[in-house]
C-alpha cells in the first residue's frame, strides 16, 4: 500500500519537529516580552467569508468541504457550490478579522495578537512548496499611530535575531506615497493598481520589463518613465535625507505620510543591531493595505523573510466602521529551512541486559530523568558495538548497560567523544 | 455581518490559550525526557485511507474535502464520492500507522511518537463538544514487551502530575483477558465484540441493563450470568492477588497474559505517587486492541483522563507485516477544562503621555523586556484611574507612567498590591 501523504502535503519528522518547535518558542518568547497574546480560530470557515474578495489570487486556491447528510448522488443540474458550506482558510488574516468582530468587546484595547498555525492552499506542487504550511503572524488592532509599525518592527527583528538570523535589513515604504507618486505622473486612479502590481516585478523585470508591461496595458509611457525618475531619485539614500528628498520629489505628498516615516525613522536608528532603509519600489501584494508596508530581507537569499503593513479599512468591514491595524507576518517556513538541522539534545539509551528485572531498568532511567535529561529505554540486542553505533546515528549522546549484576550505573558517552 | 466561527467549532481567547500553551509545555517537556519525539501530520490524508474501516464510527464524521477543478454543474447522476478525494483526520491514530510506513527507514527502533495536533469530526454540536479539538498521543512502535505498557503508564502519569492532577487513578485490563472471559462462558468468537460493547456500559447501565441489551442481541442469558460472576470475583481485588485470582477464574488464560500483568503490576507498585487497579470491565472502545488497555481516572469527573493500550496488528496493515504497538492518550481538551485560567505572568503597561518622543517610550520598554519580563506600549488617554483599571482587568500586574521630564522612571503595581 502506497503511505505517502497526500498529494503536495508531507510528513514531518522528529528532527524537522525539533528544529521548528526551537524556532517557535524563541519567536514565542519575543513576541510574549511584547505583550502580543496568542490565540487561535478554526482550521474551517464558512465558505461565504473565503470568497468574499479578502484574499485575493488566494481564494483560487481553496480547499472546500462538501456539507454532510447530502445524498450519495447528486441530482442533475446542481451547482457545486450548494455542495459545499465550509473552506480551508488560506491565511491567518481573514480568521483575524472575524475574530477581532467576533470577541471584540473581550479583547484589551488595543489589541495586540500573536497568531501561528497552518494555512492551506491547493497550490501546483513543487519543490519547497507544500499545500498545508505554517504561518506566523503579530497583528496590533486598534492604534492608529506608528506606534504599530515601529513595534511591529523591533518586535519582528528581536525574533529574527533571536533565532540566529543576524545581518537582515527592513525595506520601508507606504502605499499613500506610492499613491501620491501615480497621481503625480498624472496616472487615473482606476490605473493604480495596476501601476503597483507592474512596479512590483521590477526586481525580477528591471525597468524595461516594467515599462513594456504597463504600456502593454494602455499606461502612457511617459507617466512610467517619470515614476522611473523619481523613483530613482529616492534610491539609496541615508536615511536622514529620506523626508526632504520625498517632500522635493512628489510634492503633494500629504505632510503626516512624511512625519510618519520621520518618526519611524527616528525609532529604528535606534535599535542596535537593526538595519534599514526605505525602497520606493517596494508594494506588497495584497491590496488591502492604506499606509505604511515593511518587508526583511537577508543577503543569503532572494526572497524575504518576513512582511506587513498598514491596513485601516480591513478589520472594521464586519464591523461597519474603520478600525485601524497593522500587522507583520514572519515566513516561518523559510526561516526553518534557512535553519536545517539542529543539534541534538543530550539524550541517554538505557541499555539493558534481558535478566535485569524490569522495576529495576526504570529506576535507573527515572534517576537520570530527575535530572531534566533525556533516558529512553532499550533492550540490549544483536551486536554490542552494532546496536552503540545505531543508538548514536539515532541520536543518542550517552548510554548506561544495566546488567543483572550492576548495582552502580556508569553512564558513558557515544560517539567520539 | 455575523462574525461567529463556523458551526460547532471556537475561537480561543488569549487567556484560554495561555492555559492551552502551559499545559501543553508541562507534557511536552515531560515526554521528551522519556525519549518521545514530536512529529507532525498533515490534517488532510486521502479519503479511501480515512474510510478503511480502522476509524470505526469516526469515519461517520468525516470532513470531506471537494476536488479542484470540477466543473461549476455537476452532472446528472454523479455518486457524491467521485467529487471528493481527501478528508481531514478524525484522530491522530490513522495518519500515525501511514507515518510509520512511510518513514520506517528514517525511524529509529522501537520508535519512540509524540503527537500533538487538531483533529475533526462533523458531531452535532453540543456544550463542550467542537468539531475540532486537541489530541495528544504518545506511542511506542516496534516494542512486544510490556515494556512498552509500562513506560507509557508511567510517561502519562508523570505527565499528569506535572499539571498539577494527583489523585489520579489508572484501570488497566487486558483485551485477552476478555476474550478468555468471552470464551470460557461459552460465547461463540462471532459474538465477543458484541458481548464486549454491552460490557464497556456497565458503569451506565448497571448488570441488569447489560443483561437486557445482550441477551436482546441473541447472547444466551447464562453466559452473561456466568461472566458476570467472574467479573465479581475479579474487582476490587489487591494488587498482589490479580495474577492468582485471574488463572484461578479464568483457567484457560494464557500464561503469558498474566505474566505480563503481574510485570506491569510490579513495576507500576514501585511508582511513587501512582495508585492503579486490575479493573475486569474496562473494555475501551475501538476494535484494534490486541493486548493490555488502560485508562486514567480522577475522582472530581466521571470521564476518564487518558486512554490507551496495546495495537500490535494495526500499524502492519500496510506494510504486509505484524509490527507491534502500543499508545496513549491524554484527553487535552478535558484536562485544559478541568484546569480553568492561571495567573497572568508579571506584565507592565509602559503609558506615556503624547508629549513623550516615541524612541524614548520604546527605550523604557526595551529596558523591561531585558530583564525577560513583558512590557506593552499604550498612550495615555482618558482619566487616569478609569485607564489603570482598564490595564488591570486586560492582566497587567505593573505600570511605568512616562512623562516629557522623567528621567528615572518607575514601576508602580496595579491593583490592590
Amino acid at each position: 500500500m502506497d503511505n505517502s501523504p497526500a498529494r503536495g502535503t508531507r510528513d514531518l519528522l522528529p528532527s524537522a519537529v525539533a528544529t521548528r518547535d526551537h524556532v517557535l518558542a524563541t519567536i514565542t518568547d519575543v513576541y510574549h516580552r511584547f505583550g502580543y497574546q496568542r490565540i487561535e480560530t478554526p482550521a474551517l470557515e464558512d465558505i461565504t467569508r473565503l470568497t468574499g474578495g479578502q484574499g485575493g489570487e488566494n481564494e483560487k486556491l481553496l480547499f472546500q468541504v462538501l456539507r454532510r447528510g447530502l445524498p450519495a448522488i447528486v441530482e442533475a443540474g446542481t451547482p457545486l457550490s450548494e455542495l459545499v458550506d465550509l473552506g480551508l482558510r488560506f491565511d491567518l488574516t481573514v480568521p483575524l478579522t472575524r475574530f477581532y468582530g467576533n470577541n471584540q468587546a473581550a479583547l484589551p484595547q488595543p489589541f495586540r495578537s500573536f497568531q501561528f498555525g497552518p494555512v492551506w492552499r491547493a497550490e501546483r506542487p513543487a519543490k519547497g512548496r507544500y499545500r498545508q504550511f505554517y504561518q506566523c503572524d503579530i497583528d496590533m488592532i486598534g492604534e492608529a499611530s506608528v506606534l504599530a509599525e515601529v513595534e511591529l518592527i523591533e518586535a519582528t527583528a528581536a525574533a529574527l535575531a533571536g533565532v540566529g538570523l543576524t545581518g537582515t535589513t527592513v525595506r520601508l515604504s507606504d502605499r499613500r506615497y506610492l499613491s501620491a507618486l501615480a497621481a503625480a505622473v498624472g496616472l487615473d486612479e482606476s490605473a493604480w493598481s495596476g501601476f503597483f502590481i507592474g512596479l512590483d516585478k521590477l526586481d525580477k523585470i528591471g525597468w524595461d520589463g516594467v515599462r513594456a508591461e504597463l504600456t502593454g496595458r494602455g499606461l502612457p509611457g511617459e507617466a512610467v518613465d517619470a515614476a522611473r525618475e523619481r523613483i530613482e531619485a529616492l534610491t539609496g539614500l541615508a536615511a536622514d535625507k529620506v523626508a526632504d528628498a520625498l517632500s522635493d520629489t512628489i510634492p503633494s505628498l500629504a505632510d503626516d505620510v512624511v512625519a510618519d516615516l520621520g518618526t519611524v525613522a527616528g525609532c529604528l536608528d535606534d535599535l542596535a543591531g537593526l538595519t534599514w532603509e526605505f525602497d520606493p519600489t517596494l508594494v506588497r501584494g495584497m491590496g488591502y493595505y492604506t499606509g505604511q508596508i515593511f518587508e526583511v530581507g537577508h543577503p543569503s537569499v532572494s526572497y524575504s523573510l518576513a512582511g506587513g503593513g498598514r491596513y485601516d479599512r480591513l478589520v472594521g468591514r464586519s464591523l461597519g466602521k474603520d478600525v485601524p491595524a497593522c500587522g507583520f507576518s514572519i515566513g516561518f517556513e523559510r526561516i526553518v529551512d534557512m535553519l536545517g538541522e539542529l543539534p541534538r539534545a543530550d539524550s541517554v539509551a538505557v541499555l539493558f541486559e534481558s535478566d535485569v528485572p524490569l522495576a529495576r531498568v526504570f529506576e535507573v532511567a527515572r534517576g537520570v530523568r530527575g535530572d531534566g535529561r533525556t533516558a529512553a529505554v532499550q533492550p540490549r540486542s544483536g551486536k554490542f558495538g552494532a546496536q552503540l553505533g545505531r543508538l548514536e546515528a539515532a541520536g543518542f549522546t550517552s548510554f548506561i548497560h544495566v546488567k543483572a549484576d550492576t548495582v552502580e550505573v556508569e553512564e558513558r558517552p557515544l560517539g567520539g567523544k
